[in-house]
């Protein structure tokens, strides 16, 4: 297999990872007759979190990106190469990205197998859909992409600096799995209230695809009215905090 | 002492260890009068996963397998060799397993005599069983399977992925306690929701057979006719996750 | 830009990033329909935590101090050099002094409008300044000023711990951001219950100035009353504990 | 100062942290009026593994043992030399062990004037003496030490582990703050519902000789006719570790 071939799988498989222990531990904590029901935040935050750490430990080869906002700003931050050798061009960007969006995807529908009953025995619709994606908590699209921009603006610049400020040397895998989990609670617990942090736009759409096709018992609409914002919001939020990094972080680091 | 005697006593007592801080925290949530009851589901992952961290903390020479979905694992990912030199055969696994089984059961009885008292004051019988094994949210042999599947695929899976891709070279060691604690900690609160996360053969028979045996007052049935679900769930997990590894984590590691 | 550049721009990035992950937690559990609302003190804990974490993360070239008790703590315990070979003087201190100011005041704009809609729709006063600044469970300056001193000497005895007692060589980086993540943990769990453990004049006096100024609807007054409080206790702290280091820790470590 | 004042002084300084931290987490949670009240098992458990964490960091020097049941669990272990090249002998062990004794008194000093006033506005005399000292949910002197017994057993018997079992070369320090905080973390929420997991003869005989003699207003008894059983039940568990630990660690690590 060649490089683009691996990175290809590496982010497919690790995004995977990554949505189906995120999505389950919504599914755990909202949906109806579960052993984790009524958990709290903090267990979604630590759900989330670890769901990055093990996606991470899978998806070295490719550099752990997992998220169009980080892939996105690597390459403003001016990466030259990604994981295993491949350069950052066209191909390899969209590689990436169609990478994470299909792992996402997956990882759902898997999400799905795994609490199939409770989705069935769940009265409401929206508790459904809030398994897969995000929504807002008070509705209004520009203020929703502020809150967006902002914690996955956190995200980058942090992970940015997890090598040290050194450009094109990032991704999530730069320091190890660990780091970047804390990081997610982090994110979660401080800046996750208003919109649910979805600060991913696979993290979102991919599973938002998922719900609109799956069988789902007693589904509602997938609310794709609200869908462009964690897509948008966390890219500006990644590019722009990818060209903040630069005069600061090679500085700074 | 020969090599198998050394690996069977570290796995003994690695699972022991994991079983009694495992099965004691869900008796100290739910059990009658003790000072974490109502503690939380959090709190049940955190036990659990530190659990997990003691037990393979004390037992390093055997690689910390403690889990006989790992054994099987590792095996048809291709292992050659488990800890201290042992190699893999039908007698190495039978012993590894055997050693899981046994292990679990002592560390359920340490755990029922730490909390005597409150198994005594506990009225309610499948509370009782609950401290000691795993059982359904919404009881349906065949999702129940698909649980359990899923969640062991996902832990047998990510520690292959901490030995980096290398066959033969995992077990729950390879990257330290730590890793691996977390790794279940996250499992517990995105995939325990519908059975409780057995994903574990031994924790989950070993505590049932010791809940048959003992004589714990006013205990109920030990629920057999569920017992062979997270038996071949997390064996069927583990297989399937280490013939998955062996295409995708070499390439990705 | 020169090193005293340099260490300006590190600390007011790091402490921005502190504060608005900081303040950003206390919004997520205490204004009104957020999705954290509620989330309990833990959270809390770990919110803070986490953002001294990321804090420390982007400012490792200043040495992360991040709070003016820290910095004057490093100079009462004999420190003749800061990170960047910036030499200990009245100049750099007020430098370190100024750019943890500066980052936390614009770290709680940075919350303020990531929470935005969360503000405007909370009726309680008290809970918006409770986001930005630390207030008394019980009012009375002298003990709160005793719990200021007594958490703030735990923080920094602590983290001139970290580098084993070498005079001059401390700062919040001194061991990698984690450490210091998990003593403030602790420390808000275990000392934040009567003042809410502002433990740095920063932390808190930054986002009061910020409360002040900004145009949040609905919002009463900044408790000017009690905002020395919050600076006094911290300094002394710091001071205290970089003194009782130079007899203690060159000894232990 | 010779290696034994420093021993001494470094024990006394890391048991004082730890005892701090660990009542003033459960002063937070129980007291009346404070920010962290009713904040769960989980944050208690939490603060006093984290106030383990700060106080080995401070203790570095004599091998952080903070713990008769550890200093006595390495003596039956076969050590011959504790930290700083102290000798292990009758004087040494007995310095260790008044180390620990004054460090945790003078701690739980600390932790009532942190939280002053909050003792005074609490009106239950228990919940007073339950920041101070342990006290069992279900009261059997013969149970409660088995509780005490086995929860020791596994912190001294883990903590031996972590030097891999090279006899002489434990104590908290051997592998770092972290891990024995997450053991700490782990035996709480595990092993802590039957007696509140004294596991240490200082961290309850110090901090209950100091609520016996501080001017608290409001307060009882001290509950000496329960005060052995965290005595002698965490010196059995310590001593039997140790002896267990021979011939098992040395085979296993």
């Amino acid at each position: 297999m060649d490089n683009l071939g691996i990175v290809f799988l590496s982010e497919l498989v690790g995004t995977a990872m990554l949505v189906l222990l995120g999505c389950g531990v919504v599914a755990n904590v909202i949906l109806a007759k579960t052993k984790g029901f009524g958990g709290g935040t903090l267990m979604i935050n630590f759900g989330w979190g670890l769901g990055v750490f093990a996606g991470v430990i899978v998806s070295y080869a490719s550099g752990a990106q997992l998220n169009p906002a980080v892939t996105v700003g690597l390459v403003a931050n001016g990466a030259t190469e990604f994981g295993a050798g491949v350069p950052v061009n066209l191909v390899s960007v969209l590689t990436y990205i169609a990478a994470q969006m299909i792992g996402a995807f997956l990882g759902a529908i898997a999400c799905w197998l795994a609490y199939k009953q409770h989705f069935d025995a769940e009265p409401d619709a929206g508790n459904k859909l809030g398994v897969f994606s995000t929504g807002p908590a008070i509705r209004s699209y520009g203020w929703n992409l502020v809150t967006e921009f902002i914690a996955t603006f956190v995200l980058v610049f942090v992970v940015i600096g997890f090598g040290g400020g050194r450009q094109g040397d990032g991704g999530l895998a730069a320091l190890g799995a660990l780091p970047v989990a804390l990081l997610v609670i982090g994110i979660g617990a401080s800046l996750g209230g208003p919109t649910g942090y979805a600060i991913n736009p696979a993290r979102d759409l991919g599973p938002r695809i998922a719900h609109a096709i799956l069988p789902i018992k007693g589904k509602g609409g997938s609310d794709w009215s609200y869908s462009w914002v964690p897509v948008v919001g966390p890219l500006l939020g990644g590019v722009v905090a990818g060209w903040a990094a630069i005069p600061l972080l090679p500085l700074l680091g």
